[in-house]
């Protein structure tokens, strides 16, 4: 394994939860950045893993990660958790004197009472974090709402911190690689990742979920996502707890692909929130 | 009742939806355009109902409103289904010319592949579908990404039609209003929207389900939401075929209630596809 994948350019969160997973696997990956998450994993081959957000506290679920995960060959070997903390940055001006604000889309979802309250007249959408502090830098009268470390990177003021609606919020990422022999170590917590495809029927979720409840093993996730073919039609992107080479998982699974189609997506160390 | 609330500017998808919804009724509203989803909901009041996006087919669901729907006192009264056709459209040139395209950050979404193929230089989001039709008549060399009725309403030239990456993509709307008295008439076919509050145990889901299934209970959708407070905690908002004022559903509901927090939505007619 040569390079990681990274949505960039540099200073992103994707680009932090990547060099948080290379200190600690001490892996030497050189990192590649892409302007799209599907971009970033489509890089995935025999070289190339990707670090990707999967799912936000406040957002929920990344549609483009799970999208990827339904429609490529791919496995999950890792996750990160990394807390989300924005900020109200400017380089020329004082609070009271801003007229413009920066904002990316999701952070501005993120940030919106902080953003009404503000009332500025003019809040300009942009496609990225590191776009917002870019623009404020160059922009008189104006600031960006970032995640506090892009202002260090900028040489931005931080003129309020911790801006975001729901002060705890976090971003869950996943590590992608094209192919993973399963391993399985003592003393380790594991989770695993699935995309179940469930029988339009009455009773089928209910039964998939029984074959983990019967057997004691705890769902941590589950994330419906319409199969774009009709309304009311749903996958479901579920984390259980356990390892794909436990004899109790395997027989869960056993058990719901009598019925309903499986994909395996990886098993792989718990991250700690 | 006299004011309808929308999602503006006029020519919207949600305007659209509240035209037929008004068309349907025959009720006599006067519509009030809001500058975002959550304004137009905060909008409901004894004399205002609310007309907001709940569901697309692709991306799924739409937070504002979920959110919406935890946090106020609100009744789903009805739901309306629409078609997404979005086009690329200009004043000014021919698709060959094109150097920028303006686009909404949703609908950059769900025309992905497209734009990829038409490898333009710039790519400019916009907030609305609205603004991206009037910067587009604004600017030479420029095209928007908007939907095909926007396009006649500016008057842009349609140079590309359903360029959406799933071509039967829909959008589900509901109709919010602050308070209902639950009417059941004979002959209709009624859904029942649930905010379910799933207890912390291994288990309570598929019990949830349980209550459902076991009665012969469809149902019609499931949409998982982080509860904002810990990654992995979720409720649940679930729609499921019958009236609230039904037997087996009130039978189901105070089955679940016993473990779970159960705000009942509405029971409102189901929509044709």
């Amino acid at each position: 394994m040569r390079y990681l994948s990274v949505l960039g350019p540099a200073g992103t969160f994707t680009d932090m939860a990547a060099d948080l997973y290379l200190q600690r696997t001490q892996k030497q990956l050189s990192k590649l950045y892409f302007s799209s998450i599907t971009k970033s994993l489509l890089a995935v081959n025999n070289e190339t893993i990707s670090v990707a957000p999967v799912e936000n506290l406040i957002d929920g679920f990344i549609g483009p990660t799970l999208d990827f995960l339904e429609l490529h060959k791919a496995v999950v070997i890792d996750e990160l958790i990394i807390p989300v903390n924005h900020c109200l940055a400017s380089k020329h001006v004082a609070l009271s004197k801003i007229k413009k604000v920066y904002v990316q889309f999701s952070t501005h979802q993120q940030c919106k009472n902080f953003l009404e309250d503000l009332a500025v007249l003019l809040i300009i959408n942009t496609e990225s974090n590191i776009i917002s502090a870019e623009k404020a830098s160059a922009d008189p009268d104006s600031a960006a709402i970032i995640p506090i470390h892009a202002a260090e990177t900028f040489g931005l003021k931080v003129l309020k911190e911790s801006i975001q609606d729901f002060p705890n919020n976090k971003t869950r990422f996943i590590v992608v690689a094209n192919k993973a022999v399963p391993e399985l170590q003592p003393a380790v917590f594991y989770k695993t990742s699935l995309l179940i495809g469930v029988q339009d029927k009455p009773g089928s979720l209910r039964d998939i979920l029984s074959a983990f409840a019967d057997r004691k093993i705890n769902m941590t996730s589950i994330m419906s996502r319409p199969t774009k073919g009709k309304l009311g039609q749903y996958h479901f992107f579920i984390d259980i707890e356990g390892h794909q080479l436990h004899e109790s998982v395997q027989q869960a699974l056993n058990s719901i692909k009598k019925h309903n189609s499986v994909k395996l997506l990886g098993s792989y160390p718990e991250a700690l929130q």
